[in-house]
């Protein structure tokens, strides 16, 4: 069989990866593909990687273009622009496209997979998902003959680095999204990663994936990190929970919910422990049980290392759907309304007064919440103090109820903060 | 395109489990495929389901030989007898395999790749390694483009359930394995499971596909867990370790080494939180880092599970060599001789007189082994007491001359026991 020809357009870190794995004379990539062309803005400039043996494009999509070009890598990023051209002219021609791009995926994936499916080409992604973690062939083919009935992961390691630095050291989110941004594990604008953006685009692809639904990624509810503050992270942990930014889908008969959201994860909950830029996901799927899976979730070595499963699987012609199964096959399901029952974690900042304990957990009594935990601690700095409590289950609605009669204490002189308590590893079934 | 027509071999639990998974009209099984006949030895037994409708052989070779199948799924068991009758006959006229039996797998694994090899057919085993978890589709297709260095795995859930109930119930060994006989959980000739061996057929398999080389049964040292006491458990623990039966392999220059035994992890270990019947595997792979992979490791919905994820590779195309690459690629590994260095763990029982620790440590002192943690307890029942400790990093010889020169000692009353000490995660790291 000849060597699949390979073009690859970006040649930021992932791309230098991509090379020196392509470079390594160990690797099996060699035995099946070449490296033939490469796109990326300046030529000049140095790299990981030497490129001057490749045909250079400064234009991607006129590399796309060529017709001895069998599959064009994107690692250029971003939903539309020169990303989607260049995805959109080899697909067109019959190439097969290998993507890294979470945005491009998760906005345009449903007509990109259609361009594929009309002129016989592949459109895979396993790379824009959880790095180097396997998370995208795990569901289109490890689990193809369970029902799936949810998933949650930790999606984007920029959050979950942030969260578990300020645990471990005490500094503040301000502070440590600084270092990560100097590390150069934050962006300069770190809008997309701690808005829950990024791991919104990462949800609705596996969603999609493992309900057998396209892609919809404006039914995502997105919440970021940005008020979780050190006293929650603190309390919580004093409570028995640890606090992470969970993307979680779940098909019911309702329907299709996601959603992207700080929560409350217990100790021994299979989340609770994936550390620093680490990412994982859990599927719940019926007869198989509960599958977790665990690693590096961005960076050079791991997105690479996705790329180049996703070449072998075209190099050794077992590539699948682009979201597992034909697009007419695809349900569009409707969208599920969120839990309307759960437990939560409620953070007040009150003045120190007496009466405060009381005045709230009257607001919850009168809304039938019962309280599970409650802690008022000296860790905070300022003239306000916080209070926090975990509820039992109750109703959401409720749970508003009482904090907006709360907020409108005298006393208390911060807007309340909640977070949802995730559901305990023996309760997350899928319905 | 027409349904693949399955036939199974072997009606116990595994079998019972996928005839229910087809029997779901949510399962994507109907849509590619249809069981046609089945075969088990008794067909009047009451089962979980209805197998009425399917043809009857009681001879599972004859229904391996029946043109119109085209995939025999063989439950049978056992590395040699029916099962391997029944998987030759198929794969000699060209039919797919789709096995559950990592004994069969482990031991005639290459005469039966080549077998199909020969015919065109396909030999999948998804199902024989990890119960649900896919660990075989992981190493074969997703670390396809990395280099692996090494596999470490939690891969019998029997020995994880006895351990982690010892250390959570305080019963001891024969105790909880009674229970575990009693609920299904044990075979009542426990030795495959607690002896290591079947843990030693999954990774024998586990590391052809990983390091690409031929599965090598007969290299992979074994030690089960008998002779782990609740002694060792809870010391262990106060010393900051969790006792798990560890089946791991490592490529080097050198060769490919495995082993099967009883090891003690820190408790930030990937493994060391894994408990019960649960099955996990952690890869060590460049670039990619360490993958985890979780699941539950047997019983009838996790492993038809993994049946059926072959089967739905069968039916859309995408199956993939036996072990990843065709035969003529794997490599004769040579055999590498086991790591000279490490940490380990000794328990002494000794009677309790004055002097006795002086002596042990002089004796250690004697091979330059430094002591890292000693702990004595008392933790026993009876006239002896147990004296443990671990070491510093030291050569695994001086260890063997200084616990006989231990054993020795008038005082010692009990055989001394050596569980080596698992690298901890950073250092857990390919060469």
């Amino acid at each position: 069989m000849s060597k699949l020809r390979v073009g690859v357009a970006g040649l930021g870190t992932v791309g230098g990866g991509l090379l020196k794995l392509f470079a390594d004379e160990r690797s099996r990539l060699h035995e099946k593909m070449e490296v033939v062309a490469v796109s990326a803005r300046d030529r000049g400039r140095s790299r990981v990687a030497d490129v001057s043996a490749y045909r250079w494009f400064a234009d991607p999509a006129e590399m796309a273009a060529q017709a001895d070009i069998d599959v064009v890598v994107e690692l250029i990023g971003g939903a539309d622009g020169p990303a989607k051209a260049a995805v959109e002219t080899a697909l067109r021609r019959g190439a097969h496209v290998v993507t890294a791009n979470k945005a491009l995926v998760a906005t345009h994936g449903v007509e990109l997979a259609a361009l594929a499916e009309a002129s016989g080409a592949k459109l895979l992604f396993e790379a824009a998902v959880g790095g180097g973690v396997p998370m995208v062939k795990a569901l289109k083919e490890s689990v193809a003959g369970c029902r799936a009935g949810a998933v949650a992961g930790i999606l984007n390691g920029t959050c979950n680095f942030i969260l578990t630095e300020m645990e471990s050291t005490g500094r503040s989110f301000d502070d440590v999204l600084k270092d990560a941004q100097k590390m150069g594990y934050a962006e300069a604008d770190p809008t997309t990663d701690v808005g829950g953006f990024d791991a919104a685009h990462k949800l609705a692809i596996l969603c999609a994936i493992a309900f057998g639904t396209r892609p919809d990624l404006a039914h995502v509810r997105i919440e970021g990190i940005e008020r979780v503050t050190l006293t929650d992270i603190r309390l919580a942990g004093k409570l028995g929970f640890r606090i992470k930014l969970i993307a979680r889908g779940a098909s019911t008969d309702g329907g299709v919910e996601m959603h992207v959201r700080p929560a409350l994860l217990a100790f021994d909950h299979p989340l609770a422990n994936i550390g620093g830029s680490l990412n994982a996901l859990v599927v719940d799927a019926e007869p198989v049980g509960q599958l977790t899976f665990i690693g590096r979730g961005a960076g050079e070595g791991p997105t690479a290392s996705s790329v180049a499963s996703d070449l072998m699987d075209l190099a050794e012609d077992r590539a699948s759907f682009a979201f597992g199964k034909p697009l007419a096959r695809l349900a569009d399901a409707p969208r599920a309304a969120p839990t309307e029952r759960g437990r939560y974690y409620l953070r007040f900042m009150v003045g120190d007064r007496p009466g405060v304990v009381a005045a709230i957990s009257e607001r919850l009594a009168h809304e039938e919440i019962s309280i599970e935990s409650f802690l008022q601690m000296p860790v905070h700095e300022g003239p306000a103090v916080p209070i926090v409590l975990t509820t039992q289950t109750c109703a959401r609605a409720a749970v508003e109820r009482a904090v907006k009669a709360i907020e409108a204490l005298e006393v208390v002189v911060e807007p309340p903060y909640v977070m949802p308590v995730e559901p305990s590893a023996r309760a997350f079934r899928p319905s």
